[in-house]
């Protein structure tokens, strides 16, 4: 992603250094800063206390992260299974995690080649797996903007939730990269922002990312979207996925339920934009089956601000106000329209899903 | 409410002093403090900038100011109707501020007492009235816990959202009242609170009322209640409001109708608790007609914490992110399961209200 005239990307391996840099996203949008990761443990970090997050990046970052390990250590099959169950623990519920070190490990232990260079090449390939995925779901996506605008002739509005956007992936994002690819087509369009509680991706990542591509927006708090669909001023909603199961559910960013409902309620379009990487064809019942991560509740009662143009920790409740942290929910496949892949759009149940990827049936 | 045995009220006249009081909730919970209310137009101001908010306590205070401008003005009619109107006008979607100011001034436009003594009276009576029918309404809502506590043996789960507690009426509050009743007859009750972002009503106000009172509680994130509802974790969501239409739509906090939408997707029953100066019997469409203020964006992107012990003002996000402030939304009557009213619990439509209300057929 271009911004500013510099090439930006989520996560990047500098040859001449030989090291592995991320983008701080916790500072984001006061400050841009970049961290070098220089062990698997520090990649466990980085994805453990999100500093990178989203379910492509987080994918990313554990190959990146097994590389260090193979860099780092004397290969051998037991060390690099531990390394990988290692990194695979760093957060529950993307799957891209386990899916992403899976395809490392499994071509690592029947390579006979030099094992960093092959890593490192592993790596690389992830990277690139996720972010042409990424790019083609913003083709598949796009027809969806272009016809709202052929037919109305205005604006065409969409909300989003989170940051499904470059940040959470190597370029182009999921939920945004059909809005991308609108936008640089020249169709008007106009993002509705979820600010994203409690970490606030929405308010800090995505209005950034979108501020920064000259893309319109508007951030609003959680709670408005469903007042905003009653009175017809969402035409879309494009989201991502940290996890889909076999027969469409979805597991995404805490609050994508509410806003499925409210899509539902107002017959207005619920798409989730992801990679087949982002798909668990393992499990048939994601209310029942989808781990969902509870996190400390620090993360609800504080949060990193400006004062007086200072980056603070601010407590926005009392220090020992009880609050609970769940990252994730649920979106049955009932209330989703579509799933836009890397193949193609599909819809959120067994056969159709598995028309695009007979490969699983 | 009594609170470190300590007598607390949202608004009270001190005799001794002949001055109205206020608590100002912006600065809970970090701080308890009080203001008193010299003028009218600091009434006015102190509804505007939320110093109180809540329906009834929004009538109460508007009430008290237009004694104020009894107190310190020449009385006549075209001057009350003026301060009347004026005051009207202090914020637009919580209908017990004109109802609460129409009482006052039939009253006092057909009394020949003394004005000023009749003013003081009068708003002492709308105090009166909205605390007694909050009472009323725990008193009818509590058989709703009461029935889960001994069905189930075990503790109730309630979700709330924002404040409708003693802090937003005289007492008792509205959709808490129920269950401070419970809670004092012994019934084992939890919260999940909403935050309710922007203004972080539920963290704030509604925590630190149900800390003082020893109620059980948890702060979740506006995200997070349909995930505990999918879960089994709900067993009833109350909810206040600012103003119900004569067929059950009910205008509330921004987010409201997101719960509800959760709450019939899982069967969980979703109870307005209001007073009946909440109802705009003149009004049948509540998505079409209520007036939905929309308020400054920096109240999105900023808001009071405590950093290192100080209250400031921390920027949640940069200071030139576009946002958008919408205070509400409404629930269509159809995910209503009831509305507890000082008369009784009826359902969400135009009979059934009426059935209460025979005197507005």
């Amino acid at each position: 992603m271009i911004v500013n005239d510099k090439q930006y990307q989520s996560i990047w391996h500098d040859k001449s250094q030989n090291k592995v840099y991320i983008i701080d996203q916790r500072a984001l949008p006061f400050e841009y800063k970049t961290i070098a990761l220089k062990t698997h443990k520090d990649a466990f970090w980085a994805i453990s206390e999100m500093v990178v997050r989203g379910a492509p990046l987080i994918g990313i970052t554990a190959a990146f992260g097994l590389y260090l390990w193979v860099k780092q250590n004397t290969y051998s099959k037991e060390g690099l299974l531990k390394a990988a169950e290692y990194l695979k623990r760093a957060r529950p519920t993307a799957v891209n995690l386990a899916i992403d070190i899976d395809y490392m490990q499994e071509r690592l232990l029947a390579s006979k080649e030099n094992h960093v260079q092959k890593a490192l090449q592993l790596a690389n390939e992830v990277d690139k797996i996720e972010t042409e995925a990424c790019s083609r779901i913003g083709d598949f996506g796009l027809p969806l903007i272009e016809a709202i605008w052929k037919k109305e002739k205005r604006t065409v509005n969409i909300l989003t939730h989170c940051n499904a956007g470059w940040l959470a992936c190597g370029d182009w994002g999921t939920a945004t990269s059909p809005i991308y690819k609108a936008h640089q087509k020249g169709i008007p369009v106009h993002v509705w922002v979820d600010e994203t509680r409690p970490r606030n991706q929405g308010a800090r990542l995505t209005a950034w990312e979108l501020k920064q591509a000259g893309v319109p927006y508007t951030v609003i708090p959680d709670n408005t979207g469903g007042h905003l669909m009653q009175h017809n001023n969402v035409d879309l909603v494009f989201v991502g996925s940290d996890r889909t199961t076999r027969n469409g559910d979805v597991a995404n960013k805490i609050g994508t339920y509410l806003k499925a409902l409210a899509a539902k309620d107002n017959n207005i379009p619920f798409y989730v934009a992801l990679p087949s990487t982002t798909f668990d064809f393992n499990m048939t019942d994601g209310i029942k089956n989808i781990p969902i991560e509870e996190r400390g509740s620090d993360e609800v009662r504080e949060m990193e601000c400006l004062v007086k143009g200072e980056i603070v920790i601010a407590k926005l409740m009392p220090a020992d106000t009880i609050a609970a942290n769940y990252g994730f929910d649920v979106t049955p496949a009932r209330l989703v329209s579509g799933l836009i892949t890397e193949r193609g759009i599909c819809e959120a149940n067994e056969l159709s899903i598995l028309s695009l990827f007979p490969e699983y049936k």
